[in-house]
């Protein structure tokens, strides 16, 4: 049996289904081989951390009622101090990004890796703004840095084309890759909604947040797009080389006349022509999915086109991906 | 540099693809740390056995002219003959199967594990009528037994599952695992076309073969049902356990009905049921897929459900799984 210690930097949704899979798959992952061990989770206002391992289910408690503060190993030792100090295997960087410049998650994942820790994470702006930075110091280290729940959630992208299509080149990637938006359209089209009616069904449902504007404007889309031109086409793009359309002028209009030539309006993401845009696909084409469904469509020289379908967001979902990073680095430690 | 002996056994569509692939991307894998030699080709007249590799650009010459046994190391050995005699590290099954007996290349199969090599094919049938036997015999030798490319052709769907979908347990999976009928079932409803009208058209474009009944009575389906059943599902099943029912009996006034009621009709491989069977999928659906494309949804516990679309036939496509198969052996080795 292997011990992994690992730390959790946010214990938000995605950080909070972490550890819920961790007590339900303890046996299975124990099967494995693998022993993973929670010896610090990191929230904004303190951290709890204990190096004979976390009670991961009085955190749920705890968490659940926002009283984690309560917990007996509490305190207000901030993340980027338990991360300097800490020894353990594998950081996961599970906060929300900010765009501007990418914090607080560029700070975690580099004290992380400076402090000889490999690195998983869910957080997108970080690997979208600081690419080259991050990687480099990774390699430096000899350290893995894996951030495939990043880019369409539970979809294997990454992981599918280093493990399974090593022989293929990729020629382009394209797709939906924003849940948000496609529900949105999706209802346009079903139900013949206007943009913000359809916006305001998704906020209703929590599909939309309240201020949707970086997935309606593409900016989420734009993120997506970035690291897969940078880590599967080996491009060396920043955000600011995207050009961005969102879909705030779709009209319903616009979509009665795409279906009545057999087509259906889609937010597309163009990694090899750095494009985010809305663009008419026809109906029976495999990126014609709907609801919050994303869809990506990666192109090689080998296999051909091959389309992945799933979900891009959820907690549960969200952490298929995240395990699958974290198994892969601790089987190779 | 890792240099990897292999046998090729099968020099038709799917064994000259491998090799055409070989001679683009030598550069690629010698990057990739290996060197991959082909020691020897096995056909069902004779043998071209080099220890110190074979010529393949001369036998692609040959093989085109259909001269093959005028190659200068061509004997009239047979193939069971080189697989107790050579030494290399992976044999690549790539004959057509049997369904009857899953012969040649259960023999195949069974004398290479035996001679201590890896296998990897394409070829289901004895894959699907021998599953437990070849299995068994490749875990008592410590080898590995790799068929990727006999489901889904170019689709990652056993390797996904075992490498990008670690932490998942598999609930369901079905899809679209036959090309030919797809193509068929797709004319139908979108030219009006009869079975028989778009099967001819299917033959004449080199999608159906001249005696197309394995795939249109779903036999070619329930092979690929048997292998996920035992490989993904962890199931004990065999070719007689599953319930077949082909698309002889889909009209074109079955299709309109569906289609009226927004639906399609598509023959599903059902592998939890163990059924193959004619189904109504809704138009917007993922499997909703047309020509001669292979769909398969995998239904997870953590990931929920995962659709992939590729193409699950043609030479270069297939030769897109074979290589992820050799390509991990030969790393581990």
């Amino acid at each position: 049996m292997k011990k992994i210690k690992l730390v959790i930097v946010g214990g938000g949704v995605i950080g909070k289904g972490f550890i819920k899979i961790l007590l339900e798959k303890n046996k299975f992952l124990k099967n494995m081989g693998l022993d993973l061990e929670v010896v610090a989770l990191c929230e904004i206002d303190g951290s709890i951390v204990c190096e004979g391992g976390v009670d991961l289910k009085r955190v749920l408690e705890l968490s659940d009622r926002g009283e984690l503060n309560k917990h007996k190993q509490w305190s207000s030792i901030k993340s980027m101090e338990v991360l300097g100090q800490v020894k353990a295997d594998i950081v996961l960087e599970l906060t929300p990004g900010n765009i501007e410049y990418g914090e607080p998650g560029y700070g975690h994942i580099k004290k992380a890796l400076e402090n000889g820790m490999h690195v998983v994470t869910s957080n997108k702006p970080p690997i979208a703004l600081h690419y080259r930075e991050l990687h480099e110091l990774a390699l430096e280290r000899k350290l893995e840095l894996r951030y495939e729940a990043a880019v369409g959630g539970a979809i294997p992208i990454l992981n599918l084309h280093r493990k399974c299509l090593q022989i293929n080149e990729v020629k382009s990637i394209y797709g939906i890759l924003n849940g948000t938006t496609n529900y949105v359209l999706s209802k346009m089209v079903e139900d013949g909604l206007s943009l913000e009616n359809a916006l305001n069904e998704a906020k209703e449902l929590g599909i939309a947040e309240k201020d949707p504007s970086y997935d309606i404007d593409g900016v989420d889309t734009a993120l997506k797009v970035v690291i897969l031109a940078n880590s599967m086409l080996d491009m060396n793009v920043e955000f600011g080389d995207i050009r961005i359309q969102g879909i705030r002028d779709v009209t319903p209009e616009a979509m009665d006349l795409a279906k009545k030539h057999g087509y259906v309006i889609k937010l597309i993401g163009d990694v090899r022509r750095m494009e985010v845009s809305p663009r008419l696909i026809p109906v029976d084409h495999p990126l014609n999915v709907s609801d919050s469904l994303n869809a990506v469509m990666i192109d090689s020289d080998i296999s051909g086109e091959l389309t992945l379908v799933g979900y891009g967001a959820g907690a549960r979902e969200t952490n298929s991906s995240i395990y699958s990073d974290v198994i892969e680095i601790a089987e190779g430690i």
